[in-house]
């Protein structure tokens, strides 16, 4: 069993922004930033952005004079559309020879303009999302198979699956525990340099290439499985089934933000309470693993004064006998301790 | 709103149904068959075939001098791969001049000893499976719409969702309502010229595909739109999710047959009760439309005698006061009622 292992993305960044009217839309960008910092040098964002993560601001132009090799569509949209107006930014790039990554669901080798720029200005082009060429992913079978996992779910989307994964992992690996973690996102793949974009995968393949990219493992190994979107968001709650049942985890973990009462960006839709969200992901989970357990909740805590923070995590221990964290803060030990 | 109606694939049909294993893998041929007779002339079997439609066989070449016209790949097996041992059967086609179809995940078009045969014979190829070229698919919303909807989903797959969906058209159709079969499936697409293979979409939009293939209609317009997989399947849930969500339906109408007790091919995996399948579906699919409720129960009967007919239904009766019916035997015109 081999695993996908994309090539090596030219460092450092420029971290394009677009014209992003949302944060949680930015988490590429901000999780290259958290996780990988080194090789972030600056962003580039377009009128009407409103966020700024801190790097200094640079043309295409100015980046590929100050030595950066790759722009990385750090941006999220619904849908992961590249809109016609980001055009000239990535022209802009090519032209000054840096590379342009994404991993958006439409792909910047099938945008013809980009394919020739990049050729004609030998810059090359990197899409992270999507099944790699060639690989014929398996359906799910559902069959148990040895090693551990955790896997990461959440009330909403872009609410800290793959931070919280990432920490474990972090955590676990500390504590001596053989334990990997596994993207499914672009950003995730971005980070750890493998994994598969499950959210482009064709829909009757999710599970299969959860089983495939978490195959058998020692019997103390853990998978750390980044979890996506979430069973009552009403565009992606299939994404997260299908990831539940191939992930056929052991123990999940919630992610949520106490703050957020709405679906983000689905305003009619109410996020779910925790004790609902751990209801249904153990209720559907069971098919596949009837040992599913809940081993902890992992509260967003992030721009919370002191006082809101205390009162948020309180809030949440209260109604629940798990561990209650944010892993920025608090770190992982309860929940490894749980798990050991 | 633009509907996806691909082009008509010439007639006679040879459906070929290679060295299949089980009748529930055949389910494309037996559709066409069934509901499109006149396109069927004679079947294509390879050496362990268990499967016998009751049409003449036929070589590919035997075929083409009989005046067929194109060969229909009529078979699905798990995961829609091309089996290697078939591509002779398909290269003689193409050799004698017959067009290819095909359904499965694996495209024709990606073979490239195909694309070169059929470039060579003046013969085509044709892909009804997969998200149409240059068609932008959007992400689901969960936004109310008007028009009325039913999905018709099951305790398993290949069980009769296609079937009822289509006796359902027929008969509200018959009955003055104006209605509309959706298909989602290869072989639905087949049968009624139109529709996108929802298994073969890219996962995040799945729920995103069935808003677009069943848009907003004058409000006593019914959609009758195909399931798929079954929310209890180990690898498929997602994708019944993903379709749950995005038809919204007012109304389901449950497939099953009293003889499986196991998900077909997936022997560790119980089917579930119909009790548990109506519960689930309505459950979840409250998430997008709070009014869902079931209205009718269709029993697969074929190949019952009389005796284990009247029985199996009976059983079925006196657990639900909703019609309980084989589509094929008592038509359907129980559930129209209850719609009207």
């Amino acid at each position: 069993m081999t695993f996908h292992r994309p090539e090596p993305i030219p460092t450092p960044y420029l971290l394009f922004l677009g014209d992003v009217a949302s944060k949680a839309d930015t988490k590429t960008a901000a999780g290259l930033l958290e996780w990988r910092a080194a090789w972030c040098s600056a962003q580039c964002r377009l009128p009407g952005c409103v966020v700024d993560l801190g790097l200094p601001d640079m043309t295409p132009a100015q980046a590929a004079r100050a030595g950066l090799r790759t722009l990385v569509i750090g941006v999220a949209p619904d849908g992961g559309r590249i809109p016609e107006h980001w055009l000239p930014s990535l022209h802009e790039a090519l032209r000054a020879g840096l590379n342009v990554a994404a991993g958006l669901h439409d792909r910047l080798h099938h945008v013809p303009t980009l394919v020739e720029a990049a050729r004609g200005h030998g810059a090359r082009l990197f899409d992270v999302r999507g099944v790699p060429d060639g690989l014929k992913l398996p359906v799910g079978r559902g069959v148990p198979r040895s090693g551990r996992r955790l896997l990461t779910v959440g009330t909403d989307c872009a609410i800290g699956k793959k931070f919280t994964a990432l920490h474990l992992e972090r955590a676990m690996r500390a504590r001596g525990m053989a334990t990997d973690f596994r993207a499914t996102g672009q950003t995730g793949i971005l980070i750890s340099g493998a994994g598969i974009a499950i959210d482009a995968v064709p829909a009757d393949f999710v599970a299969g290439a959860v089983e495939w990219m978490s195959p058998a493992a020692a019997p103390e190994h853990w998978d750390v499985i980044e979890g996506q979107g979430s069973l009552f968001h009403p565009a992606y709650a299939g994404v997260s089934l299908g990831l539940l049942h191939g992930a056929q985890p052991d123990a999940i973990v919630v992610c949520t933000d106490t703050r957020r009462s709405r679906i983000d960006g689905f305003e009619s839709f109410r996020a779910p309470t925790i004790e609902d969200c751990i209801a249904l992901n153990l209720q559907l989970g069971a098919m596949t693993n009837a040992a599913i357990r809940c081993v902890g909740i992992s509260v967003n805590t992030a721009g919370m004064s002191a006082d809101e923070r205390r009162a948020a995590l309180q809030g949440v221990r209260e109604r629940f006998d798990v561990p209650v964290f944010d892993p920025a803060v608090e770190g992982c030990d309860a929940v490894v301790d749980l798990l050991r």
